[in-house]
């Protein structure tokens, strides 16, 4: 399998932590699609993935599948215990409601953010950005924040009692809040306190090195 | 079970289908909640579904499933055999990727030009709208119509051999695009040979009256 993607991406994060948690890591190699200089919206790049969005699984077989959780979907489905996306129906669903929820009220309105309100990445790959848009998503991305706190005073992850697609979904947004300088407020407590306890997680803490071959031994 | 929704609602149109596509309309109970008024906005209703959105399905012991892939996920699995979401890694990949897309590029796009470049729901409901945002959804919803021509022109169903949650999706953005006049255009041809033959289906044909109690006997 081949991973397009961007080493510190905040959605590639999302694959790499998948794939770390399903010890897939040597099942897969990593080629490198530079977001700053807008590889994923030139035209060999968007044959592959219509959205223009990374990362991007090939399958051995040239089958292209984007979108965080649809990749997780797949990789976690490969040994036939599908701890990250859920076993039974009622935990498929809920872990499917809050990923969503997390890309919709933080990881998605963070990133709108991002390439709306501020340089993003750059004059030449950002063509069209409206400020207002992004601010507001931005605002939203805060309140999504003390909406995700209220969910972990009661239950120590984001879908319930166990580590899940859901949780993954949160560390890309706090990867990507980091990197636009948007911190968790003080008061969002129990989401202070996920998310060291996340860094922790082997899975988290080596994504970025993952695609390094020398530190692959 | 219950299903809070609106009986014209594009969005519930996509749970209803995968209701029927299950044969499972009987275990269901709908609560009607006004769109026009907001009731969705609504402190209370919001208490149930912090995104404020329909559809929303509450099981019997109170475990509330938002988000329509979310629902058709936990729908899907019940009878342990996953025709609309996927049974193998490959089909769930990719029939997550391309109702993910469909979301993305139509119909949530159609979904904002809504909300924000028309009256929408009235200024009631309305309360915040970026117009040149909506237009550039439009525009870009217009856009994913050829791209999902594409996909046609070349398999019978969206996410490839077989119907999925991916064409419920687009048959989702078909009913939006419809309701906001937004026509599919001429030079689409394997999409708007596609949904007539969507249209035959007894789940997308009876999905509106589907909530009626006398129609039901």
């Amino acid at each position: 399998m081949e991973i397009y993607d961007w080493h510190t991406g905040p959605y590639p994060a999302r694959v790499r932590i998948a794939l770390a948690e399903k010890n897939l890591q040597s099942r897969v190699q990593f080629v490198s699609v530079d977001l700053w200089k807008g590889e994923h919206k030139k035209p060999e790049f968007l044959a592959k993935n219509y959205s223009g969005t990374l990362p991007l699984l090939e399958l051995d077989d040239g089958t292209l599948i984007a979108e965080c959780t649809a990749i997780t979907e797949y990789l976690d489905a490969l040994d036939g215990t599908p701890l990250l996306t859920g076993r039974t129906p009622l935990e498929k669903g809920v872990i499917h409601m809050m990923s969503r929820r997390a890309e919709l009220e933080l990881l998605d309105a963070v990133s709108v953010y991002f390439h709306h309100a501020t340089p993003g990445l750059g004059p030449d790959v950002e063509i069209y950005q409206n400020r207002e848009w992004g601010f507001r998503q931005r605002d939203k991305a805060l309140r999504g924040m003390h909406y995700f706190n209220d969910v972990l005073k009661k239950q120590p992850f984001i879908a319930g009692e166990a580590f899940s697609m859901a949780d993954i979904t949160v560390i890309g947004d706090l990867i990507f809040a980091a990197l636009v300088d948007l911190e968790v407020p003080a008061a969002c407590e129990a989401l202070r306190a996920w998310h060291p306890r996340m860094q922790e997680r082997h899975s988290v803490r080596n994504r970025v090195t993952m695609s390094d071959p020398t530190l692959k031994a």
